[in-house]
């Protein structure tokens, strides 16, 4: 039996900045290393969502220095023309965990309303400096200018600084600057290759980026045109729950079931919701709040087993296209080939979704390992860099798909970019690093690169056979000159010379082979110079 | 230039239980059959936290039953004979998110005040049915019962019903059930791998286990000795921080320097604590609260530098030990090989932690892959079964040991149990699948197993010899009965009989090979009875 104070356990409640601040390893600050480069991620990750989401062609700016002599503290300040931030939302946008614009049925690149405040988190906690937030929105009148930290007890802001200034010209967008405990020797490389693979997806953005050792890398925008914004959307019955519908309810928004249900709902037309309500067996004018819990339930159950909806709304997704997907590729490889294509929209679980693919081969592409073809992970248009192991488009590439069939033989100068944008991407962790094994997505995931590789494979086959027929010219060619001066000195003199001997056989060649005569006369001609 | 219209973003701010009601899968609950298996996990693990961490031999059974006709709904009841929690802190502690009794540095199977909680949504979200719990603690007279949700928006609980009554023995423990929508059949096999693996580690715990067939899973407890509970332990100064050390100030309890550091640090005592204070050029006898930021700072990076301190209390953590590791691997396997070893407490980022590794070999240890040998992997007695793959683990038995070294020729029928237990384990997810790759943590792994497959080696190295001699006897011995023969032949009537050169021969053999005479007779009448 246990003692008396062996049953005693300390309870206590914890604000969600102290959940954060105790566990931040979950949001991708296990060290310096890590935090450096997350760091990075969530202030450009915001910088575009403010910029492409709103039809604004993104000019980024990411600056990385030193900030102190002795120890390894690093300043990042992170630079847009985006929309900016309302000045009254700074403090909480910054200085509260779960306070966000992202928790609405959109595409965006954050998610969880996080990232930025965990990297807050970090800076106050490794070097005690505050953020400091630079901002004006579209049509403002004055530049604002916050330097706040975290109460990590009460979760709230904790304003240190605050100033606003006129504008002299119509500039909007935000300058954000961090200053962290980094280790930059060993987050460098990867801090690098996300700003490459970022650059990849991003052809129309210009991204300068420079590193403290002053090295500057510049990403020059190639198109103009932006993917479509992402439209905010109602959820779709499919994905229903029991408690999401109490929560509508709740707004106190809609008088009838009826309404409800056509109003708070996308893919709930008239027809639809009158076939839903009378399956339940209830009335289309009974006030939602007097539904009872097991009424309710039944009616959950007969939303989300239903199955002539339309499809959940793609406009709520923004997926790249496929002219960004090659421009991008191009703009980084060079290749000799590039193909992409970007699928239907499809659903799981009622979270709309699309995948796209893209192949780039040869040109500056670098050889693969032999298991599986270079690969460029990307979820709502972010580079996934670690936990490549566990990704479902890992998976595809290696087990979905033989690369032999396409005429790929493994290791090859070949890259393989998958992007999967969603309203809410099934994410391993709220590291954003991996994608969940969802058999939907996968099958999509499948169904994209295939087509893309069929294209490939139809590159491939064609170079293979004209590698072919130029070694049969090669072959045939060879032996041209030497027959030619056989048959002209039995044939002698009086009958034709060498020369027309060796138009005759290449007008023969030529038609044998299919290949035009000059080609053949080309060759002919190298032959001779050859031997 | 962005319209006006597009340049509205929504900003909000949700509750912590908003927060995980909308990211359920990053707590494991990402579908039916994985959320099942996590349901399971919460409360089994909650149930062990309470009895053998509070030196109770644990009694708990697991009943999963169908709760519906129709639906796919599941009653998960969990019962043990633990602490029990106080009747006014049950509320919280199953309908408030962020509320727990772990938020303190001791080691627990749970760490983030979160599982349960998840799961309760989880199953108000899908099915509307409310978590029921039975607690009495040990001493009290009453046992008190409970049936609650949560309030989503105010992450508050809503108490349904509650009552009490009086005891007739004194019972103490909890019965929690919980009622969600599953797959038991995509989940099972996991669910039995979960609960066998748990009862590797538990060999003092009685566990039953019923599934919704009605089969009945017994692990009957085999050994009577807990591993010492855990102790509740201060931080250690090398994984201090800024705002560590703000909180601590703002308690108010100190009225010193000298007196926080000695106070609420381990290992800082009075010499350790005089050399910190004069190399951060402070006067010991300074209000915490008067201590500028900078000074502060400056602190917190000697402290984090000083490499003098004693290592981390291990007395927060609770190693299994080798005999209940072995005891476990032989009640599951009946081996004919078991070894274990725990190693010596050691530290990573100021945090302490201890590896214990175990291995069985042959007897009913099925045949491992041929890549490495099978893997039961552990973190704070809880089996791992998710994300095998990008584990620190699966690392170093992958690619730190060379099991032919150790003459384990894979595939082979070897299991390897690996166990980390830490004040603070550095999980990669909230979903507590896969542990990071900790430098310091990797190499402990790697100590441990080969520690324990040296001696692995040693009796297969022995066994080899003995298989050797055995072959050596049966060689020798199948041809004495013919040599004895034909010398009885040679020798005549007059010389020693059969019998007697059998038994002079034998002698010889023995001498010469240094195998017992009795083992060489054995073989030798196995020989003559098979010819």
């Amino acid at each position: 039996m246990a003692s008396a104070s062996e049953t005693v356990e300390n309870y206590k409640a914890i604000s969600a900045a102290e959940f954060f601040y105790k566990y931040k390893e979950i949001a991708g600050f296990a060290n310096p290393a890590r935090a450096l480069y997350q760091t990075v991620r969530e202030l450009v990750e915001n910088a575009l969502d403010a910029t492409d989401a709103h039809g604004i062609l993104p000019n980024i700016k990411i600056t990385i220095e030193k900030a102190d002599q002795v120890h390894e503290y690093y300043k990042i300040t992170v630079e847009d023309n985006g929309i900016g931030i309302p000045p009254h939302i700074v403090p909480k946008a910054f200085g509260r965990v779960l306070f966000s614009s992202k928790y609405v049925l959109r595409q965006t690149r954050g998610m969880f309303g996080l990232g930025v405040k965990v990297a807050v988190l970090y800076g106050q906690m490794t070097t005690g400096r505050p953020v400091e937030i630079i901002t004006s929105q579209p049509g403002l009148r004055r530049i604002y200018y916050y330097k706040l930290r975290i109460d990590i007890n009460k979760n709230q802001p904790i304003i240190l600084e605050r100033g606003s200034w006129r504008k002299n010209r119509d500039w909007h967008g935000s300058i954000v600057s961090l200053t962290i405990e980094g280790d930059w020797s060993r987050s460098k490389s990867r801090v690098k290759d996300y700003i490459k693979r970022t650059a990849v997806v991003t052809p129309y953005a210009n991204i300068v980026f420079m590193t403290p050792e002053g090295e500057i890398y510049y990403y020059k925008r190639v198109i103009d045109k932006l993917p479509s914004p992402p439209k905010r959307v109602k959820p779709h019955p499919r994905g229903v729950d029991l408690e999401l519908l109490k929560r509508i309810r709740e707004t106190g928004k809609y008088t009838t079931l009826y309404n409800l249900l056509t109003k708070s709902f996308q893919s709930i037309g008239d027809v639809t919701a009158k076939k839903l309500i009378s399956q339940a067996g209830l009335d289309p004018n009974i006030d939602p709040m007097k539904i009872s819990d097991k009424d309710l339930l039944r009616l959950v159950n007969i939303m989300k087993k239903y199955n002539k909806y339309r499809p959940p709304k793609a406009q709520a997704l923004s997926p790249l296209g496929p002219d960004v997907i090659k421009a991008g590729l191009t703009r980084i490889y060079e290749p000799e080939f590039v193909e992409a294509t970007t699928r239907k929209p499809s659903a799981y679980q009622g979270h709309p979704f699309i995948v796209e693919a893209g192949i780039a081969y040869g040109g500056k592409v670098p050889r693969s390992p032999p298991d599986k073809p270079n690969l460029l992970r990307y979820a709502n248009k972010i580079p996934l860099l670690y936990d490549e192991g566990s990704d479902v488009i890992t998976a595809v590439i290696k087990e979905d798909i033989n690369w032999d069939n396409y005429l790929v033989h493994l290791p090859a100068p070949i890259v393989v970019l998958v992007h999967i944008c969603s309203t809410k991407v099934p994410f391993k962790g709220v590291g954003k690093e991996s994608i969940a094994d969802v058999s939907d997505i996968r099958r999509e995931i499948k169904l994209a690169i295939s087509e893309v590789a069929r294209k490939l494979r139809n590159y491939l086959s064609k170079k293979i056979k004209e590698e072919e027929k130029k070694k049969k010219i090669v072959n045939l060619a060879k032996y041209i000159p030497e027959v030619a001066r056989a048959l002209s000195i039995i044939i002698g003199e009086d009958g034709l010379g060498y020369n027309n001997i060796l138009d005759k056989l290449a007008e023969i060649a030529a038609a044998r082979t299919g290949i035009p005569k000059n080609e053949v006369e080309k060759v002919i001609k190298n032959v001779e110079i050859g031997t």
